[in-house]
């Protein structure tokens, strides 16, 4: 792509550079930006320079937050001995839409994923193992994502907690509401049968 | 959407007034930038906000440059006489990629649409029009989208230049190269018949 202005190249890279923009969508956005009055590329610009210098962590559960502990940790009315286990932050905003779990969270910040050199270290494994030894939590709901890092991280926590009377525990695995048998995999029907449940917790939700 | 930063969700809201950019990928366009270095998020910042002060639109053309003049009215090996009509920067960009055409460009900044609120006065017409008077101009092409907006545009400036001995022309409209009859739309393919050209040009690109 040849550009006629050194600027509008380099913002259309700089553009390019966050995930699932290409070159050209990167350049639709730019010249949606230079249309629009002035104050709407400061806000942006603001907004995300602001977020990056500013963000914090909650020191107990690792959500972005803006204070020291985060709303859902300094809240006395949740069950403070039941924590889920996620990997990201949009994990904790997904299960908050649904509900119903009235618990606490930890935000791992990813998965063990020797592909991608991602290590337990480089996770807030320890923290969480800390925090367990404390002996405030009850029962851990592994919340991650059903795939072998996922899997892996989960069986990597559970052996750390092993000598702990912590109860463990992982989200439901089946089939979706509102799915039709035929169209399932295998491996998830499968699992769903010998993991069935009696029919009347099935009515509950 | 339930955030749990009030700086996140600014950054998050700001990110999603970009054109196709939800909610959903705005926050995770957000938060890849949080796991960057922070140099990232300033340099995005920098080179967007860098554009909008600096940006200049070639005095000719219109065109995006960081010259008064920019570098295809400056060039001297072009021809000025013939004259493409184009809707924004990126049909130049589109065009000079085929190297097909060797003459001078005159960005529109849009098309008439009395829906969006887009006149005449809206676009760069008058300094077309003026341009035109001058006489330099021997023959103007129309490349604009072939939607009912872009045959408006084109009827607009060809009526305002009736009166000037300037040849016109609109870009060739038919079947893709590479495409199928079979899934030609009527319209197309109706067309493409009526505007047939000897065979012998057809062997020449």
């Amino acid at each position: 792509m040849e550009f006629s202005s050194k600027l509008l190249e380099n913002a259309v890279y700089e553009m390019s550079q966050l995930p699932g923009i290409g070159k050209r969508t990167a350049l639709r956005l730019v010249l949606h930006l230079l249309k629009q009055p002035k104050e709407q590329t400061s806000r942006l610009a603001d907004a995300l320079v602001g977020l990056k210098n500013k963000v914090k962590f909650c020191k107990s559960c690792h959500n972005i937050s803006d204070t020291e502990l985060c709303e859902i940790c300094s809240n006395p009315r949740r069950d403070e001995s039941i924590v889920c286990v996620v990997e990201d932050i949009r994990d904790v905003m997904a299960i908050e839409n649904t509900s119903q779990f009235k618990g606490l969270y930890h935000v791992l910040g990813g998965k063990i994923s020797p592909m991608e050199g991602v290590g337990p270290q480089d996770l807030t494994i320890k923290p969480l193992v800390d925090k367990a030894k404390e002996g405030k939590i009850k029962e851990l709901v592994f919340a991650l994502s059903s795939t072998m890092e996922g899997d892996t991280t989960n069986f990597y926590i559970y052996k750390q907690l092993e000598d702990l009377d912590i109860k463990t525990s992982t989200i439901a695995r089946g089939i979706a509401v509102g799915d039709e048998l035929e169209y399932a995999d295998e491996v998830t029907l499968g699992r769903s049968i010998l993991n069935r449940i009696p029919f009347e917790n099935s009515l509950k939700a």
